[in-house]
């Protein structure tokens, strides 16, 4: 289907689209990312991948952990302890604010890929610490990746830590309405631990191409995540997977995906592929711009929406 | 694929499911329909048409009239003249509130599909009264349709138009934004009218087919909109078609589709199929029950998810 | 105590903080007013009226009706039949927005100097028909003020009538909640009839004092309104009587007011007087540029605060 | 004017009311307190003292606290360094709620007696380490009540440290705004510090006596607040004061006063005396149910009210 040329064509038809983007400089370590940077990889449902430009380069997830952070507790705490506390339905909003928190009609975060539904899930993960925790997280996504080395940036994840006031409002605002499990603070260092994980695009791809097979990992070929779980993510990823701009990437790519500010987007096209992109400017609504043309050209030309 | 025997065999299992919801009560003509009634409809990419239980029985088409609004005015006055006025955004809230109209980051209603949205895009209906408006459109509904014979309940539409408090102040704090165009009460009209439109599954199931191939009537085999018009509407319905209920329904079903409170479901399955529902006993959320148990069954079966 | 001296010389003295100001403009008949007219009137509360520069220049109420038609329906209906649709509490916001209805502690409207609230109170006023109900409050107001030439402004009241988009979705509003008594369109009616009721500041200084003498009228001597009704209404006039300008107006003049668009604003000093003002030249927040500084002036030589 | 035996005869009378109350619960220390408890203490403008029933019992000022804060940091800071961060509208609102202060027109918390505010004011004294600030808030308190041994109740402190999620979110939301100087827990050390200062019913008489005399001691004869600080901190107190309970007593009472939920209310009466009442047991909005019932009759039989 998609060959390794075309990939290149189109990484080199999309990179000038990274002049229209800047680079996340709300703390040092995301602001320092190369602007021009961008790397596509491609994981197909046989397990074969491909990849291009800055596809191995290190960073940050940012809130692409919020899908695996979700798929993680679902498989060992249950759906029910995470829809208990966090609603699941779309919302689009540009922040994640406290505000919306306190009106949604069920007293509860929207769902989990909004920063207080996120912080909820980092609360139920187990373990005896927050370092514990934040450990078994990242084996977990260690064996969705078929790697050992799976690690945070400790200077971001520092970063993080110390500027983090909305994360703390919320944070302290859910533990007002009783809805955050643990430590507030303990909760919030695993939330900014997660985020900090770095993985590169062809991770990303390969995420993206489990969650396409509903779980099966198409490389190693075994089952790594139950379908019921995978398709929870796929669900919130095609409602509110690129903050405001969801509903026009649903428009114009038409699979699900997630954005992080760190650069990456992490897409899944039913029964086909996994998609991982890189690069690190950002457009106004905090998605690659770069990135998101790369998606654009490569759902035209390869058909790949669902819609 | 789907034989009538299969379609059959859902609605007797869906049938009961009807005993869980209860008939819109708030203007009689609703209240009086049966609230036993279950019908399902399947028109294919290519063409063929199957049918089972009260697939033939006219309803009023409510919130579902929304998507063929929007599709209309894309037609007529082109994409931009929408959404300078109103949003592409996911939301999924249970009313489409003032409130939220307010609060949009952008100050206009967040898409199409709900109320505030909406209306708007009735303002946008070409003609030279109301009356001229509500014909043409419904000129354009038969066109989809197949059939010169759309018209709308007037005992519904009536009902509407004299208990529409919610909506009439939407309207004016639209006007009062400056965002609606026309008058209010004639936009308002309009807006009665198209909710008023009566179809049967059958025929939803046809509009479904023709935006599954994007665009393109598979029964008449001609373009009948244009593939981004059909995107665009698809987009939204899978975001925001349910009310409060399009998280679950993605996760459970799958598919676009777009419900209404007069029992109606239209779905669309990507180069597969349209799917029409009529039952027209609600759940908690507005949404046909026995409708989305039908719909369930036969994602399941059928493997119709696209996410 | 004031001598007409000392009154001119503080028209004298605020006459050029109407520079600061501008007229309201979103009416033609109000846009016409005279922007250096400022007009100042005291009634003690021995009866004895002074007044200086345009006191006798007619202008429309708007807002100031508010405390009137507060007085005239707790007179006629009682207070259980206001305060158990409208609240007693205070807000100084700029805009009575329907956004603060709908997030109210209890379901409505803060308090009757809102215009939610507000055009509660006028659905409650008695009468056949709107025209009947507006001529009753206009022989309420003729009894306070001691005449009974007391109409409205017939080309504001059309105006009004026709670009209130918004108090016209509050209305709907309203109705949807199921607060608001009578028809819509003939409360609406009946609210902007009241607003159009011209007046003059002497008009204002004398209602001002029955207030401040808790209801009884000191020009004739007998009492007017009810005690109650007299100190219901000065306490919603200190909280919010001057938009969100009523915070800064009590710490720097410190006795219960009311403005409105027309210019106006009425104050009343406990036991000593009532003050009306007139200056059409508003400043940001709607209140009298030029009126104002003539209260601040007057509050600070005669010590006027009651706070 | 008011003698010793009319003050305890409407003790006697009021004491009765303390039933229809219930103490808070929300720490050990105030569920702790006698139900049945009522003081009541007058320092009129002469400076004579009146005390009756639990005068001298003490308690934690809790929200009355906002009121010295505001007038202590007016004193050391001006008044522009607060009034540049929180607004000097009234808010009858029950919670000073997040939801609130993002609305507020101007980006900042509405007035400096709601949490907000406050703990915006709590972050404006001076001083080298919150002990250090805490201890030359306790000195100011000291110099207004004429003693040196002004404490804070430790359990009570250490409680509200421990329970004050909502605080918490609300001093990072601050935060996040850039309206909150120095750091976060920090200042609520102070805050919750200063909530902890233990009065009784004879200080707040005489608190409340300065402001009826606009920052003159009448008991020592000096100025130990600017005019303008006691009518900032009056004119907040008349539209702020009693939570949601705001409107009515202006009604009822009609005098500038300030309820904490330890059970305390001062009021002030210009020119004539400061108030001081203890009761702990609190009605729906967290005002004291007896004191109110005192100062209703106070209010009535010797004729208070000033609006």
């Amino acid at each position: 289907m998609i060959s390794i040329d075309a990939l290149q064509r189109i990484h080199a038809a999309s990179c000038s689209c990274a002049s229209d983007g800047r680079v996340a400089t709300y703390i040092p370590a995301l602001a320092r990312a190369n602007p021009q940077a961008l790397g596509l990889a491609i994981v197909t449902a046989e397990g074969e991948t491909l990849a291009a430009g800055d596809a191995w380069t290190r960073f940050t997830m940012q809130s692409i952990s919020k899908v695996l952070a979700l798929a993680y507790v679902m498989t060992e705490r249950g759906e029910d302890e995470i829809f208990s506390r966090v609603g699941k339905e779309p919302t689009g909003d540009p922040f994640n604010s406290i505000i919306r928190l306190e009106t949604s009609a069920h007293g509860k975060p929207f769902n989990p890929l909004i920063n207080a539904g996120a912080i909820v899930v980092s609360g139920l993960m187990p373990g005896s610490s927050p370092e514990d925790r934040s450990a078994r997280f990242r084996g977990f996504v260690g064996t969705l990746l078929g790697r050992s080395d799976v690690n945070k940036d400790a200077e971001v994840y520092e970063s993080e830590k110390s500027t983090a006031a909305r994360n703390r409002s919320i944070a302290w605002f859910l533990k007002e309405l009783d809805i955050l499990p643990g430590e507030v603070e303990e909760t919030l260092d695993v939330y900014f631990a997660q985020c900090a994980v770095s993985v590169d695009a062809v991770d990303l791809a390969r995420v993206g191409a489990i969650l396409c097979a509903d779980g099966v990992d198409p490389v190693g070929g075994s089952r790594v995540l139950a379908s019921r779980t995978a398709r929870v993510c796929k669900s919130l990823m095609v409602t509110c997977g690129l903050y405001d701009g969801s509903g026009e990437f649903a428009v114009d790519v038409g699979v699900p995906a997630k954005s992080g500010v760190g650069g990456g987007i992490m897409a899944t096209v039913r029964d086909r592929m996994g998609i991982g992109v890189y690069g690190p400017a950002l457009d106004d609504r905090g998605n690659s711009a770069a990135g998101l043309d790369a998606l654009r050209r490569l759902s035209d030309e390869f058909d790949l929406r669902v819609l």
